[in-house]
């Protein structure tokens, strides 16, 4: 191991104003928005601005054998891309350059480092978009999104990040670069790699590019509605009487009592009914108007009380409350984020588990779900800055009973270093060391994003 | 190496009569539809009627040293499931059942042997069917579909096999099994080897069990239309612009001169004008007739005669053309299927190149395109059994045309042994070692399909 002023005075002297040791940058790159951190400090923030940039610094970081933690607008969620005591932190943030728009083949290369919302604005102006849209979209890097499989409110309808990429451009940890995937609809050579570096949180190389499959803005005006049930369970049973009717709705939320009492205190609206539940549902396209009201229809059936917007603006009201899910946790203490998620049938047997945990661990864990898909977001609040050990247990509860339920721990947030030590418990150990050695054949060295995903 | 009868006496110790050495059998195994047959004879064709069948198989092999060819229903087209000399061939064909379907979470559980039409015969019950539609759909077992990554007519509206998979249960080499994959819509828990496995033909694993997503039957009435255009490359800029219009078809087929004339000719029908070249385009889904009549007038402005089906009788008439395109090419003489995908805009050019090629061998190429996807099926036809060189470099010209224009080497039919020769001028040679060392992690010793994807 090179020490850590060689390292600097190599990558100072190879990449010049493109290293940032200002106090800020170093202390910033500790964390994520899960609010956990690294312990100790980074050597130094590369902030590349070419492929060639972050081939040098990878050179370099094999060369004296020194960890690497790419990074992109750090709003992960699982400390996948904290980077502490003597690791380079590796920014492609700056590369943020829309490379090619084409209509015609409904496709655009660009680079990691645009901002998800300032490519969808681009690309409004084609009459185009890219589907995924994690909660961060306004703030998360499109290299963040691929590098985490980050998912959002649409995927129901409109799929996961692994539909909508075509090709990764890849550095590997000895700066060689590999174009991945294809820019056809169709493609079979060999392996799929282009799958697999999906989600890959770091581990198997630097996403310097990508080739992503766009749709077309959907036309009409979108419908919204909410549905407010006595219990939580009832909003789940409800939900998932609309997924089996076949209506798809574009969105379809779920929060329980707790959070909506929380979000309803915090926009200062009356206080909901105590125990009630509600479904937020937006309809999109041509039969917008019509799914909508088949959709409430179903709704008060199954014992909602239903409230349509009559126009777009009241429909952004209603989906406020949803919005205002994470600014509420924050009033109340600290939160811990779970992101599990189940085949959409066993979502009221999740929420039974839910409130089995609450009562076994004397907590409350205010839940909101993307009803449409099956993924629940479980808030742990607590006290303090750490998670407290009866925090964590009560999560590793959740997750069993996630995976009891033919779930997964984790729906579009990842592993990074907060699940990591429950990964082996789904994928059984041999797939866990099978995974091990494939990202392996990447870095043999085991210089990319150590610790992350697979626990040392 | 344990000698040839050792191998057998152990496989039939523990697998009585799943093995099967009739002549018959050993023969059919060596070749698939392609018409490419291994040299030598295999050692035996075990017939697999489960997982643990399947484990036993696996664990002689492994302790043996003894090649194994993963079969199903052998329709394959790029000799990727052919068996030779001292190779055991391993059938999935007889695991068959449908395990599990459930409509209110969209996905079924199935074993790989199942044929895919038998399999969406079966979810029709339930209103749902499996979306990924090979021509071969009536003939080929859905693990064959997973093994190959194939495709089909319906991609561009519908998807291909990667986005229609959960979960995949997967044997190694050494008898472990494994379960990759997960029965939530979202689920991102470190690698995604699920899709690492779909279109791996039979390199990394035998897979003996697949998690579908399935899709809701979808309402109304198909609308079938033709457009017949002076020449091919009218007839491809017309599917561009169709493409480009945002209308979606379901099915968007084009037959260039040759094909068209063999098919008239093989029908009986009236002998089209010289030159003539088809689109045959299908609408489904509530909006079908008002898509159909938008796409008839964008081909009318392109410059085709169109003929619109006025029921679904007449429907079925028209995709009679297309669909006698292989028994055609069979009274031609004997047949190099080609499977090249190019971006959409890029099939004007593509055909160009085609042009080129038949002028430069003195050959005639009948071609057929998916036109919605981009994804084209050039015939080479050769008297005799073998491709004779000149066919193949001929071919080659045809997959340098396909990678310059940002196309693949092959959209759905996979590599096998026919297109290994070019598969690093493709991939580089970088990521065609990469690949390489990733199926080495599964199968360490190189029993698993070998020769085939990666040319020794």
């Amino acid at each position: 191991m090179t020490s850590r002023v060689e390292v600097l005075a190599r990558l100072r002297e190879a990449l010049g104003d493109r290293v940032d040791t200002t106090e800020d940058s170093l202390e910033a790159a500790r964390a994520d928005k899960s609010g956990h951190a690294a312990s100790g400090r980074p050597i130094a923030v590369v902030r590349a601005r070419s492929v060639e940039d972050v081939q040098a610094t990878l050179r370099i970081a094999s060369a004296t054998a020194t960890p690497v933690v790419t990074r992109g607008a750090g709003t992960g969620l699982a400390g996948g891309a904290n980077a502490g005591d003597g690791e380079i932190v590796l920014s492609t943030r700056a590369m943020d350059r829309i490379l090619e728009v084409r209509p015609d083949d409904l496709l655009a290369v660009v680079e990691p480092g645009i901002i998800n919302a300032d490519l969808n604005h681009a690309l409004a102006d084609h009459g185009l978009w890219w589907a995924p849209d994690p909660a961060s979209r306004a703030i998360s890097t499109v290299g963040g999104n691929i590098a985490t499989g980050a998912g959002g409110l649409l995927c129901a309808k409109y799929g996961v990040v692994r539909d909508a990429v075509l090709g990764v451009d890849l550095v590997l940890a000895d700066g060689r670069l590999l174009h991945l995937g294809h820019r056809s609809v169709k493609g079979v050579t060999g392996l799929d790699l282009t799958s697999l570096v999906i989600g890959s949180e770091g581990t198997l190389g630097v996403i310097v590019g990508a080739t992503l499959a766009l749709r077309r803005l959907i036309p009409g005006e979108v419908r919204t509605l909410t549905a407010t049930f006595p219990d939580v369970r009832a909003a789940a049973a409800a939900s998932a009487a609309v997924t089996a009717s076949g209506v798809q709705p574009a969105i379809m939320e779920l929060m329980d009592a707790a959070s909506l009492a929380a979000a309803h205190s915090l926009l200062k609206l009356p206080r909901p009914r105590s125990g009630a539940a509600q479904l937020t549902v937006q309809t999109d396209g041509p039969a917008a108007t019509g799914e909508a009201d088949a959709i409430a229809e179903l709704l008060r059936a199954a014992g909602g009380i239903v409230a349509i917007a009559h126009d777009a603006a009241e429909g952004e009201q209603l989906l406020t409350i949803r919005r205002s899910m994470h600014p509420a946790m924050e009033t109340l203490g600290t939160t811990l984020i779970e992101d599990v998620a189940v085949p959409r049938s066993a979502l009221p047997a999740m929420f039974d588990e839910i409130a089995r945990i609450e009562r076994e661990y004397g907590i409350t864990i205010p839940t909101v779900a993307h009803a449409g898909d099956g993924n629940l977001h479980p808030n742990f609040v607590f006290e303090g800055k750490d998670v407290p050990p009866q925090i964590w247990d009560a999560a590793g509860d959740l997750f069993r009973a996630a995976l009891r339920l033919g779930g997964t721990l984790t729906g579009e947030h990842g592993i990074g270093v907060l699940k990591r030590r429950w990964l082996a418990d789904e994928l059984g150990d041999d797939q866990w060391q099978l995974q091990r050695d494939i990202a392996k054949v990447f870095d043999p060295a085991g210089i990319l994003n150590p610790g992350k995903v697979f626990a040392p």
